[in-house]
């Protein structure tokens, strides 16, 4: 098991940006093509469980984007032979005040591309480390 | 890219019970061997944010095993290939008033086993679904 072979990590760390770009810019339909369609697709969000790509959906074009707008903070990511990877990274926002968030996505390639297949979102009070 | 293959997610499925019994145990050293040894093994906890096994090691041998005792709800596990795969569940604890729970688990196969290289805990107030 080869751990982070430059151009895999290259490619994923370019998902990673582009995830985050469309996040951003709540840029639904882009946000759409990182998860993986799949009923197995799995994101627990800052206040939501959603299983499978029909609810995530239904949450993003629910989502108010006021506020959106974050900054990263000690992103790690890295792969794992050709085809998984894993991205973790903290997070803060101008609307938390000071809450520290934690953003994990498990990456699968596929023949479509790379894909998110689960994601966790939460946070931390600003007291905590 | 073939999901599920039967015997493979049997193998992840009993690495995963084994880590929940370990946990409700609270059996720091068999909890340790679970979490892949490397300074890249990331665990975002319910209260803190750990970097690297040392950190990870350091928090279980800090915890206390007071009210850790936990039920599942909603586990989904899928496997990507021989060598990769995803752990969610939801869990409640008596200790929590209610509160919902959220593990996510990146399981990657290495030459040891099958090993924890990301996880993510975290809670919901009771009244989100």
């Amino acid at each position: 098991m080869e751990i982070d072979i430059p151009e895999v990590k290259a490619e994923v760390e370019a998902a990673f940006a582009g995830y985050e770009a469309a996040l951003a810019a709540n840029d639904v339909e882009a946000l759409d093509g990182f998860f993986r369609a799949d009923p197995r697709t799995i994101r627990y969000g800052g206040g939501e469980n959603l299983y499978g790509i029909e609810e995530i959906r239904a949450f993003r074009k629910g989502r108010s984007p006021a506020g959106i707008a974050r900054t990263l903070e000690r992103t790690v990511i890295t792969t794992f032979g050709r085809d998984f990877a894993v991205a973790s990274t903290m997070f803060r926002r101008e609307s938390d005040g000071g809450r520290i968030g934690r953003q994990q996505q498990t990456w699968v390639r596929f023949a479509e591309g790379w894909r998110v297949v689960a994601a966790h979102v939460s946070a931390l009070p600003a007291s905590m480390p």
